[in-house]
């Protein structure tokens, strides 16, 4: 195994931290290298912000669902979908841009993943560990005001970065067997459920014997729960107040 | 630098292969290893279609606007966002889900995002190259049909592999300036100009000097006509017959 599959399959969230900073110069060289990412037509429609600042922390922290490891990493980083520059350039060129359709959220919104699966990894062959933080879409009107992001611009997920407190690293939570993900030529519903199965088992396992909080759940039980009711129903109406539209 | 940064930093699309198939052990191991992204509270909300019949193949490639390097590669590969299994997680559990808001829909986008961008780095490592093809959302319901896929499952982008053609390899396209993509504290919106009138620079460059096609296009121009008319009118629809809401 080489190093690049090495450092992907050795990846578990982290959210203990020393306290300690991490240098300037190595964030931006995993933030360079990550920006190689793919991007759609290469619009690179997406910005990074930057937190570092203890009361912006603790401020995005509450907004997240108050999750105290957004305010014990030394850097948070804010994914955005950022069609900001890009109307920017439509303006520089006298053209106008329409942004009315589903498409451009959703290139925006891979463009920042793409780019951030990047970072985590690149951050994760340097000794950091990290986590993704889908709560900052709790709140997603409050954190656009805190870090004033203009028009076109929404949050997608933050991440913690920090270097992990060895004392604290939780085992891998296994994935889902590779036949329930990996289709051949067709999509392949017959065995979905015996897959399941294998997986509620392993998880199962895996919550009864953890050390950072045992528990006793099978991947059903946790997973259906989490759908049941209409979540986030603010996002559309944020949305369309950054300007995209749902046609 | 270490090996990950440097195989990130040496990313470019490759769209032109040997004739040599990617023996399957390989591309297990490399979608095993991206199995390890990160995902939405355990959800993984993923599937892949690996498609490597021929005919399909050449379906395929038609449905995303007649891109030759869909028939030639010898792995052509479709994320989709994936609910559907845990909609069966819900039914063997006797509960309701709900997928009636934006939320949902930005979940699955993201996690594909995630486990592909691993993907596409974890081949580069292995020799292999690849492109992503958001074509696959030019003919969303011919795709969906032509594999199959059930309800709460979208083709978000599909991703050509194949051992690269030595002779055919492009120069980097390069990059937006990092200073333009990350924000420090808060949204940087003042130098936006100058950062974009740098790349256009820097772009006019690589297009008239690059070996694969010269022609004389900054970034702004290039980018500016992408958005001036409405795009894939048809996505929420697909979207909304998948069982998705806009909420």
């Amino acid at each position: 195994m080489n190093e690049v599959l090495k450092t992907m399959s050795n990846h578990r969230s982290i959210r203990h931290y020393l306290k300690k900073e991490i240098p300037n110069d190595v964030l931006e060289q995993i933030i360079g290298a990550a920006q190689w990412a793919s991007t759609s037509s290469n619009v690179q429609a997406y910005s990074i912000i930057k937190v570092k600042d203890q009361a912006r922390k603790e401020k995005l922290a509450e907004l997240c669902g108050n999750q105290q490891h957004v305010i014990n990493c030394p850097v948070f980083l804010v994914f955005c979908g950022d069609f900001y520059r890009l109307s920017l350039a439509a303006k520089m060129e006298n053209t106008e841009t329409n942004f009315d359709t589903v498409e451009p959220l959703l290139v925006a919104t891979i463009d920042a993943a793409l780019v951030a699966q990047n970072v985590l990894l690149a951050a994760e062959s340097c000794g950091i560990g990290g986590v993704f933080i889908g709560g900052i879409r709790n709140n997603s009107k409050e954190v656009s005001e805190l870090l004033q992001l203009p028009d076109y611009v929404y949050p997608v997920f933050g991440m913690c970065l920090g270097y992990p407190d060895m004392k604290n690293i939780p085992e891998q939570k296994p994935r889902l067997p590779l036949q329930a993900i990996l289709h051949e030529e067709i999509y392949q519903t017959e065995n979905q459920e015996k897959y399941i199965e294998e997986y509620n088992e392993v998880m199962k396992n895996y919550y009864e014997t953890r050390s950072t909080g045992k528990r006793s759940e099978t991947w059903t039980e946790n997973v259906s729960k989490i759908y049941q009711a209409p979540r986030r129903l603010h996002l559309r109406g944020f949305i369309e107040s950054k300007r995209f539209g749902f046609k």
